[in-house]
């Protein structure tokens, strides 16, 4: 399979298309396995569209699919996103061809990875997908690869730079959510709609990919829990940070005896913490492995620079013709994806209330919390200005979710309590 | 190259060597790519000796080399350990005989890599060693193949456990040097002969590995500066923490228009920092990347499981038949390993004197710093008790390591400075 010239077809010439373009021209021989990597045709929507870079040396394709099949390539590069649609279509071409094909397209991935993969080792044509995760930072290949002498238990981390960045900021600048969103959004962080980030739907894709590659089994993004950062109150980043904890978008992804979980929530990390001292928008991982005992790894999550890189790593790992899945093992033999019911997790919560400032308050919540076993760890009340009430936060020990969502619900019907309590969750540490 | 059964022999059953027997016995079809993994011969320094694991099965071999070119094996494991003698005698034999090679030995390659590099590629067999840096923790993998779209400037980290340990114990115990490691003696975390580890040698050859995967130059252990922990006092560890920094062995390697530099120190790191905050036996390395900007990595750096779990990968990785150099370009396109001189190093560093109490010493010292172009960040004079003097700390700004140095001798000189001064550089931010 070796070659002295690889001819690359990118299709999708955004920011990551052109950083792509920009350092195969600057550095078409830096795969260490030899040969020159030289882009020869490209595609994208709009074929006149200002760009900072020059695309007139390439064969042009209005149509991805046309270039994913032309006999002029050799790697077909994917940079159009979206599950479904030409990236799907043009991808599936390839690999049909025996095209091998890199792309960033997590959304593609977690929700038809399996088919994908089948597709690809059919053929035993790579498909590869650094760039889907973390940015330039290695997640796929260390666990693709480099794990697969342990049994991970666990992945977790933050994997949205855009959610990071608008916490840390909210955290920082003690501004409310939709101010920093919209500020990021002029600044070109966020997207005109931010509901794949904010939602928390990009972590859930990219987690759902990880878990996939940790536990052997097929990626099954409808199965993952997601909650967003959309309702993340001011109040609570400055109540969670008396108490000593940071508020951030945790996705993780958990296997035991029961099964496997793959859940997306805001989360508080102590301070001190390296996931609370996860700042801006890097993007950071822990693995959790049987042997290796835990990794952490930390670095840029997006950006034209890393994410390029990234692409361009995948491309020099074709160059090597390695034979081997796309995921831990052949698509035929992945584990099913056994759901540990929602209810059945375990962990340590944060409850914020809004209550009226009247006698005998405390003692009707705690003994709620007793009546569904619930115990305290810790409880703070504090006068708060224009909070509507009185804040009162508490945190649990480990236990059951299903008596902690139903502690909130009794709570929450308590005569003297103005509003549904805010329940968050604390990270394992 | 796709096998049914790939047959491993292994030379070395010291604990990695018998943790990745107890593995493959476990789990035999671990590999992504497909095949079982079994091991059918092995060799060791004595055949009786008492193992926690049965040999009994396995072909024995009194020879290294016999085992590493025996027809009846597919991939030759090598534990034993050492620059030369056997080791480097079985992994060449193997190699010679295109066996693909495992190896967790970084004395071998930090000191012969280039030419067994060489050798490996003559004869287009992987030669992979992911278990002599950092354990289980995948600094080579991400290097040799996660960076190569990127140009990476610098590369730094701690290396070394034992070291890690001993200083985080002396810092939480306020105990000195000789009683900690006499107690990480007791407790088998240090050798009976520490020098490897407390000197630096032991850091020094992984990241002579890491600099030739990261720069594309043939490792080059010998132009390594090294100086180890061996030299640190309590004293020093105390005052550097009143200045808000912890000192750890850091192991660094940079490139500029300038060359290459490879250097092994104490450091001081602020307190905050990750590597300040990398503790006990872990192991940290940042990777600077023009494009992808820096990635951290933390994970254990030794231990029998995070160790096999890293030879394990490399069967793995052997398995897909990558072809790939065994550094980051082939053996003869590796760059000169041009050097930076050691007097061209700028940087902040922390001198430590013992002055006489007497007016008119704080006057002479910084008159003398000024002489040479040294000015002054922060200035610390703390009565100490059982100092043997008035201990006198002062940290530069960033400064050409030349002029430390001639400020330092020329201190030592001053009639009221009682031993030569105490200097340790300070950890780039």
């Amino acid at each position: 399979m070796t070659k002295d010239v690889w001819r690359i077809g990118v299709a999708g010439l955004g920011t990551v298309g052109g950083g792509l373009l920009k350092f195969l021209a600057e550095r078409p021989s830096f795969a260490p396995a030899g040969g020159k990597v030289v882009v020869t045709g490209v595609s994208a929507r709009s074929k006149s569209r200002p760009r900072d870079f020059d695309i007139s040396q390439f064969a042009w394709f209005d149509d991805p699919v046309a270039l994913a099949t032309s006999p002029d390539i050799d790697i077909f590069v994917e940079l159009v996103g979206g599950s479904d649609g030409p990236a799907k279509a043009a991808v599936e071409a390839a690999l049909k061809h025996g095209k091998p094909v890199v792309t960033a397209n997590k959304a593609l991935i977690a929700e038809h990875g399996a088919e994908l993969a089948a597709l690809a080792e059919a053929q035993n044509t790579p498909l590869l997908f650094e760039a889907a995760v973390m940015g330039g930072t290695p997640a796929v290949k260390m666990l693709r690869e480099a794990m697969v002498g342990d049994d991970v238990s666990a992945v977790a981390g933050i994997l949205n730079g855009t959610c990071n960045y608008i916490l840390t900021e909210m955290e920082a600048g003690s501004r409310p959510f939709a101010e920093v969103l919209a500020e990021a959004q002029r600044l070109g962080y966020a997207e005109a709609d931010p509901t794949m980030d904010v939602g928390g739907f990009d972590a859930a894709h990219k987690i759902s990919i990880l878990a996939a590659l940790a536990f052997g089994c097929a990626p099954n993004y409808a199965a993952a829990e997601v909650e967003g950062i959309d309702q993340i109150e001011l109040l609570d980043i400055k109540l969670a940070g008396d108490l000593g904890y940071r508020i951030r978008l945790v996705a993780q992804a958990t296997r035991s005896d029961e099964g496997v979980s793959v859940r997306v929530h805001p989360t508080l990390a102590p301070v001190g913490h390296p996931l609370a001292e996860t700042r801006g928008a890097l993007n950071a991982l822990f693995i959790e492995g049987k042997r290796i005992g835990r990794i952490f790894i930390q670095g840029p999550g997006a950006g034209s620079g890393p994410t390029a890189a990234a692409v361009a790593a995948d491309i020099a790992d074709v160059m090597t013709a390695a034979v081997r899945p796309v995921f831990q093992a052949p698509a035929a033999k992945l584990k099913p994806f056994d759901k540990i019911a929602a209810d059945h997790h375990v962990g340590k919560a944060y409850l914020r209330l809004l209550v009226k400032d009247q006698p005998g308050v405390i003692a009707a919540v705690s003994e709620t919390l007793a009546e569904v076993g619930v115990s305290i760890d810790s409880f703070l009340q504090k006068p708060v200005e224009n909070a509507g009430g009185v804040p009162i936060v508490l945190t649990t020990h480990a236990t059951p979710e299903a008596a902690i969502l139903e502690a909130a619900r009794r709570i929450g019907a308590l005569p003297a309590v103005l509003a549904p309590p805010k329940m968050l969750r604390i990270a394992r540490v």
